[in-house]
């Protein structure tokens, strides 16, 4: 917890004194350590290195459903790999699209295609006047770079730790026919850790939205993604909103860039049997078809959604000790700082006294270490309270994310002296 | 070519007659032929089965410019394999994008982002009015999908031995601010196998637009698929633009998708390198970069420029015997048909007496022989004459594409007899 009584002048001004020491001491050792993304680090990517040659040649590449994975075709993926994805989501491959290696692009290009295209050929979005996205905050800032970028307004919606505040969602969707979706990281979330509770979920696919064209976009970027041996389960969110008629309100993505190789992996869309039709509609237009190859890749070394599941054991004990060593320094700042104990996805969340994230960012840079900007995981970078700071301590060795732990907190210190000075 | 006299009563019923009774022949047989895509077949696709494992673990993976192409970055593409298409393309790797397998993809990308936010930060093409695209006619239906998808008017341009009627190019260009663009196929282009001549280049370099934000997409994609074992040369349209000062109207396409594998190569997008700095704009909000992995295979396994050309020697040995199968076959038509003899690319695009291209399409499907769709090498499907199939000799094997070219053979003839009985 942040301590809430104002520090005097004195206690100020020995606090800056000693923080500034200790600061001008690890800016002389001219570190260059980088905590910004939520990148995986090399031993992660090694893990499944058979993913590479478990398809050599011709022979290996007509797949059980006779498909030529070299060759043109398919839209929507390969049939084992819509399975795959299928049998990890609970779903059916009729509701599955199966892309190239970025979940993100699909995202960008559903939210492009409504604006210029409409939802299931409704009106455009762009034809609609000044639509809106309700954006959970803190949260991706790629997610609300692509709202920024066509110029969808963004409300922000305050988490809760059951998941965004709900009252607030339920009202502006069933008020305002200009709010046309939300993003969601029901699990682990970006980058709080939030795991959406069952009634959450349940809320959710209930809505009652005045827009017929209203889209919840569930980003699943960390569905199986967990730190500590047991992935959270919550509610299948298609599957309830079938319940409510509202099936054709969910737009899920996930991808295997976290469980396989985060550049070169597998990205899915899925969505009610009915949308699916919808977005193959474009997908004819847009593409002969996504790498199948890659697709076989996957599907032929994992095998199916246990082992891909058992994989990720694998993740969780090369990261958890670099979580550990993030907290165990984090507690240090005990007073200083409030943050989030993450049972999975990428990310520790820290807030530190109010005004001082942006210099905190600014005096790691200084000194070295680069952290996701401050602002980030709010719309358009603002941070009303300019607090809150993502850590993301999955890419550097330990010894480096140590060493980039012992800069951050000297410099939380050294903000917060000189925010109690200026004040 | 197709004989200007008029059949006689007589000797129409005698084709009929005589044809429509090899007609029933053929049906009898029950085929079940494709000839409608311009696919490789599995010989082509097996001639680079070496990419498949040629990366096949991580030490392999640090590639010279220092990259984890496993990892997330990079959206503009490896540098090695930006260095490996400037090469072929005679660039610069500043002038070059290297995407994911499909450069569709990335020419419809490129419209839908001008149609929502313009060309270089201009005014979005919806917001312009009807905007229109110039369209050589016959050309390649996907082309001309994108245009109808964004509602994009398409004016045809007839095409000439030396590439399209510029007369026409430069008096639309230069008087219509809303003229926008221009499909082109430079070289072997779809369906023709026309070769732009040197004069055609230079005319599309000095193009004078009304409008400041048109652009010409040439799609490059026979580039170096030459059928009889020279390539044809034409001059580097982004250095001749150079030379009037033009060089930001042009973007280039190309892809190994019929070098490597149709389904799972690499496509690489060309322009200025000022051009290049706003694309990636949009880039860092779509995706987290490409498949970087499968860019590596092919800088890996192919080396350099040069073996790529020599590879293409290859394929025109596999697919040289189909296309001189389909011409022998054609030769039988003389007086019912007009055909193209390319020099490369993977089509034969045939004249049938006017007004019965679909007929002859019907014909072939109804005796199991697919076709590309009659109309398709035109606008909105719209063939004025209703009289160009393009022929896709290069998927089926011999067998197959001499009994298809039979059924095609009857089908002519005995549409062109039910033609001038009706007249």
């Amino acid at each position: 917890m942040i301590r809430k009584k104002k520090m005097s002048r004195q206690e100020a001004l020995d606090l800056w004194t000693e923080a500034w020491h200790e600061y001008e001491n690890v800016k002389a050792q001219g570190l260059k350590l980088d905590m910004s993304r939520g990148k995986p680090d090399g031993h992660q990517l090694s893990l499944c290195h058979g993913l590479m040659d478990c398809v050599k040649d011709e022979t290996s590449c007509a797949e059980e459903s006779g498909i030529d994975c070299r060759n043109y075709g398919g839209v929507d993926g390969l049939p084992e790999a819509k399975k795959l994805f299928a049998d990890l989501l609970g779903l059916t491959p009729a509701e599955i699209v199966v892309g190239g290696n970025s979940s993100l692009v699909m995202m960008f290009d559903n939210v492009a295609s409504n604006m210029t295209h409409g939802v299931r050929d409704g009106v455009p979005w762009q034809k609609q006047g000044q639509v809106k996205f309700l954006c959970p905050v803190p949260g991706y800032d790629r997610h609300f770079a692509i709202c920024q970028y066509f110029h969808i307004e963004m409300i922000p919606i305050e988490m809760t730790p059951d998941g965004p505040d709900m009252d607030t969602v339920e009202r502006l969707v069933s008020e305002d026919e200009l709010v046309k979706g939300i993003w969601c990281v029901p699990k682990y979330a970006n980058p709080d850790g939030t795991v959406y509770s069952a009634e959450t979920v349940r809320r959710f696919a209930a809505l009652k939205p005045k827009a017929p064209d209203f889209r919840i976009y569930w980003d699943n970027a960390y569905f199986i993604h967990h730190l500590n041996g047991h992935i959270a389960e919550i509610p299948n969110l298609l599957r309830e909103a079938e319940k409510y008629g509202n099936e054709n309100m969910v737009l899920m993505f996930c991808s295997f860039s976290k469980i396989s190789y985060a550049g070169a992996a597998i990205a899915c869309m899925a969505a009610s049997a009915s949308n699916i039709e919808y977005i193959k509609k474009r997908l004819v237009i847009q593409t002969v078809g996504p790498d199948k190859l890659n697709q076989l890749r996957h599907v032929r070394y994992f095998g199916n959604a246990e082992n891909v599941i058992r994989h990720m054991d694998k993740h969780a004990a090369i990261i958890r000790p670099k979580f550990e060593l993030v907290l165990s320094e984090l507690e240090k700042l005990e007073g200083f700082a409030e943050w989030t104990h993450p049972d999975g996805g990428y990310f520790i969340s820290v807030n530190v006294t109010d005004g001082t994230a942006k210099r905190v960012v600014q005096l790691c840079a200084e000194a070295g270490v680069k952290l996701t900007e401050a602002g980030a995981t709010y719309p358009l970078g603002i941070d009303p309270r300019d607090r809150n700071i993502r850590v993301a301590p999955t890419f550097p060795p330990l010894d480096e994310l140590k060493a980039a732990m012992g800069v951050f907190n000297v410099a939380v210190r050294l903000a917060a002296a000189e925010k109690a000075l200026a004040d």
